[in-house]
């Protein structure tokens, strides 16, 4: 049901900060580490490892130079704590990069500020998230992907051209880039609700059936989940904006702002969303029960019209010995039979006209 | 669905800030550009022109002088660069005027306040918004409107005839004006749907059909959309009363107050439409259900009346050999079918008196 | 539907401020005015006029005294004018007096604070709303009525009585006194509701027809309308409440207080009945439900017995040539008749037990 | 409906603070005056009179004692009158303590606090609220009841015993245990509740009838009203909790807290039911339509077997003249009847086999 | 219904703070009392009574050394009392201890912070809340538990392996851990929720009952509980993160946060779960809906294809004398027969047709 807000639980009881390898069901994919250096004088470097040392063994000493190492895939928990260690990470943030299926939230420690996001991606028409965690230092950035397509190509592309604001290597411009490669995955995302709503809508007013009502509620149910962790992720980038810390840079908070515009934006679409699903659902029921009522005036019909001349029928049917002049004279009648033909006809005439006055023809 | 909202979607990991000319499909029209310079102790002089360069060019170094230059339609993103570095533009403000479909909005930089609001028009009975741009600056207006009819017009006049505070010349009342004419053109457009709700409950009352139902859902799913868009505008125009920043005259914050109550009214209608439009489809679903009841009451007086008559016409229709004397001997009476009509007949009355205290006729 | 929100549209492009006559079909009534001059060491004087110039030639130079200026029916906007330009009114302000259908709201001046009320009243079971507008200054209170009952007589009789703080002429407690007036008759207006929803809830429990629905549905659609502009009427004594203001004296807080507590009665009172009225449809749509099920019960209890018997009876009302020994022997028997009605009767009884079981009897 | 809401609704125009005897049918009993002096060094003595002056005349110059008034029933305006006088009581409280139904609330005045509160009581299954209004100044406590049942009698005991910190003689703190015989109360009537929701609950689940619709919509009725009273006494004890003002102590505190503690668990408790009313009444909806699918199974079933047979039977039944070869010749055949019985068995049979397959049976 | 909500109701008029044991039939079970000393330089000590007299004699007078006494099951009031002397706790809190089914909360006193949570356990598929109360001093930690198992028992075994944080032995931290427990219990029940609705929704689409119903509703009853406590649950916490008191460290302040974080989840799976029970109803409804259109078309066909071939067979059927040539003389026809089965033929076909073309078949 609501998968991303349940991801995985945590532990009862078990030490808080404690670094702990997700299950083998709960893991994503094998670890690649994108490093790249870059500001200052000197040139953009880029390294591609699936070791932590190798990673972490690249000098990084020259003066204004920004580091970005971006995990994608499962991290070791060993290797996390010597990350912590090597960064002065606090080991809650840490914990909560291992236990995926976070809220998305803000949380400023001394020395970095630790941000966990919900990317969103689609699989067999299921709109799922994965965790992305970013710690952000003086002249580092950490960025931890819990799936395994490499998302933030395009921003290490945008640092090689070293065009706009990013070739000034600040560590908090670089994560509102990530952040807003996020964001912008959940506007594509949520966009491809619009269409099916649609194509949902047409087929609605069409013909009714019970899986139309199976997709609705998918929709919905899916869309409560999605409306939570959006509203935080929103939350999360407001809370950004006002974060009164040494590493944030003023003028880089038009870029924030920017960011959870979009988030909002994406929130009022989910809202939006399941609104109209609800809608759609209340249309459904109004239009089956047009139609009930549609089918139940033809029965209606039907059997006002032919009981009556049924039953005049049967009585014309009946054995009574006609020798006895009370018993059913009409059948002895030389016009008997038209008579008969004639009252069912006037009958069906009469019912004609009430049911045209009553609207029901 | 919620096709404002949607907007153009941002494109993931391209450089915030980047200048890309929307596709050709998401075009709006030819541009036209309005220039005026006014106040001061020189003439007002107005000029139109297709062209930036021409735009551009007209004088305007005179002291206590305003020049107002509108933009209608699409505005070449390489023009558009131009302008940002001739009047000190925010990247990001410049990015959101070409990708139509922001959030009705206010970013507050040093040297120019950025606005973004929606302009709502009707196309095809549906309700559609477009996007109003605003760079208000110390001595420059700056308005971008993704569309192709001169909604501003009107403003010029005023200004032509030097009437009241916009003589003044000052750059905040002047995007008071251009705000004040969005948001009553909202008004305008809301007092629409005004009629057509009371059209749809005269018809509701009078037959049901299914159309009805499609269009109050339709109608429904449009107010969802412009709810959201609304009480952003509104929030836009909240934030700009409170906006500290020196472009904004003390003086001029009861005309932004009023506006912001406009804008409140207009999305008090808003969602005062959308509230009657669900009580509409529940009000629907309260007269199918009544009538329902009165068919089937219909169909099951008809039943109740005739089944048992039917019956008893047919047993006498049966052809046992009435030679034993066991074998329906009724119909050898001298009275039979007198007396079976009479019981029919006393039947009929019975039930006439049930139903009768059962309140069903 | 939202008569009252909508109101008087703004005119699109209109210079803001601008004092335009409202249209024929707009207008109310023709202008009274009340003049009344008291407080200080002179004797009170009460001047009735029709004539804006006649009732500001009345001198009021004397010390310590407040002047009301009651305005009852259409002010002509050049009169307005006059006024604004005699007490010192902002512009805006006065067009709010003209443009009936405002939300109720305040507006703090330098010199003045400008009030817009709505003031419900009845006519022809619907309750709509009027616009009751107040100017406060130094020593004047402005008051506007768009409607022609005198709705302030009271006040008037209060004042020649001189009892209590009224005597000490403050211009805010004179405020108060006619935002009490406008309150306790929203109070009234509401409380009519009370005994239509209790008439509704009767008759609704008696029997189901469909004038029933449209009701409920008109009253939630009033209701709509009334608590969107009853909660502003509270926001807007909260807001003065609250008020920062040399013409507000620390000593009526409390007035203003009783009268937003009141406001707020107001406004629990109409979201109380839109519930109800809500929960009045809901219960509506289980009892049509309850009386169809009711309904088809009884419709499905005669087929059940009387098609079966139909059904054996025609089988012996057919033909077959029973010269065949294999042809219909029953018809035959000495005691096929009894046989038969006999089988008949079991057939019913089995049918009534099993119903029984089932709980349908 | 919302009785406790309507209360006694204001008179228009009348001054504010006017003090005016409520209507015969809206008085509540007889007038009983609990007077008690406590604290300081001397005794505790209390007194019980029916008349003011009486209760007026007791001597309570004592240093460090408190006086306690408490009012049982209706008191006449003129006595309030001169209480007002006595205790320097603002006169918009006092006219307040008059007009009962107000919404609890609290005004602090220079030298006295005012609080008014709502009592529940059940009567005839109806659960009314009457009204209690506090005085609360240096030396004295002045409480109302509109009832006539002797509420405050535990603390009366509690005051003899000297128990706890009510021996302290602070008029805040004994203000404070009136409050919380209040709450407790609330809490007890909202507990009768439960029971019957469960019962209801049960009784759904059984069979359904109308008078059950009519009981959960009384319930909701009710509910709704409740809730709003109960979420105003709430916010009014917040309110007492964060007043700055001399005469309350901050070592009390804790105590306000615990009472509004016990406030909101009150109004969490009617919010739960109201919406469990409502998710019963959906219940009952669903159940409904549920049972109306079975019998119109039913119905289908009995018509779809037994229509078919009868006019089979009802062919064979036809009168023909057999001397033609072409008519019936069926009738003549030697096992024409067992050929037709088992044609109708086999369609009796594959109806049943198709039934089966759509799960119909 | 709203158990826990409802708890143990306060007695009215009771002093306030007095402590007095829960009736019988709410008592939980018998007391155990596991004392910890640790921290500081001496070693961790455990001790397990059921006295208080033996587990207050362990002496703890070493510097830095926090004493932890948890008490399982019901503490006896006149125990409580000694506690609260001999720990300065106030007396309103202690009352609470007693009271189960308190709303999550806490009360910040000058020596002592005391927080009452509410921990989820599941019984006969029933969620139930338990009481923890807490109250953290300067170096003493006391906890309390409404339940009989050692929910505890894995924070005593951290303390034992003096692993992280815990070993510093701060009491808040201690607290937090506490805390933590009990919102990662309520994640692990939460989470049991989901397995039940998703089988429900599969149940759902297959097969309509009412004992679905009756599941669904009594899930939402229990969810509308559950959300109340748990929202006050994660205020609790917020409240605890905001707290300036000298018993907090700010160093703690993150592992509150993530407690609170954790909180927040919970509540949001709670109130997501309660939509999509919510959801589910409309859906069942909606199934409903669809089901009885689908089994009224087939008895419409049915009765629409049979009655009027019934009668026709009735006609033919009547005894009218043949002797008259006006009387049935299509009896007498040569192909009279075949004529009469080919009309019906003839008839069949176009109702075929007619329902082809409406889309009933």
């Amino acid at each position: 049901m609501l998968h991303y807000l349940l991801g995985r639980p945590p532990r009862v009881g078990v030490r808080p900060g404690a670094l702990i390898d997700p299950e083998p069901d709960a893991r994503v994919g094998a670890l690649t580490i994108y490093r790249m250096d870059f500001g200052g004088d000197a040139d953009t470097r880029e390294r591609t490892e699936t070791d932590l040392d190798a990673a972490l063994t690249v000098p990084s000493q020259e003066d204004h130079r920004l580091t970005w190492l971006h995990f994608e895939g499962d991290v070791p928990a060993a290797d996390l704590a010597r990350l912590g260690e090597a960064y002065h990470l606090h080991p809650l943030a840490l914990e909560d990069v291992l236990n995926h299926g976070q809220r998305p939230k803000l949380d400023a420690y001394r020395y970095s500020v630790f941000a966990s996001m919900a990317l969103p991606f689609t699989r067999e028409h299921e709109c799922l998230f994965q965790q992305v965690s970013l710690f952000v230092g003086e002249d580092f950035v950490l960025s931890f992907h819990a799936g395994t397509h490499d998302v933030f190509a395009p921003v290490r592309n945008r640092i090689h051209e070293a065009q706009g604001r990013i070739a000034h290597a600040e560590s908090d411009y670089l994560a509102y880039c990530l952040a807003d490669v996020v964001v912008d995955t959940s506007f594509e995302v949520l966009a491809g609700y619009n269409d099916r709503l649609e194509e949902l809508e047409d087929e609605i007013f069409d013909n009714t059936n019970r899986d139309m009502i199976e997709v609705i509620h998918a929709m919905r149910r899916r869309l409560i989940g999605m409306k939570k962790v959006l509203r935080s992720q929103s939350e999360m980038l407001l809370h950004w904006i006002g974060l009164d810390h040494d590493l944030i840079h003023a003028d880089n908070r038009p870029y924030f702002r920017d960011a959870e515009d979009h988030a909002r934006r994406v929130l009022d679409l989910a809202e939006g969303y399941y609104e109209t699903a609800g809608s759609l659902l209340d249309t459904y029921l109004s239009l089956a029960s047009t139609r009930l009522n549609e089918i139940m005036r033809m029965l209606t019909l039907i059997a006002t019209v032919f009981m009556p001349l049924s039953f005049i029928a049967g009585v014309y049917g009946m054995n009574f010995d006609t020798r006895s002049p009370w018993n059913m004279p009409e059948l002895g009648w030389r016009f008997g039979y038209p008579a008969v033909i004639g009252v069912m006809a006037v009958l069906v005439l009469g019912m004609f006209l009430y049911f045209r006055r009553r609207r029901w023809l």
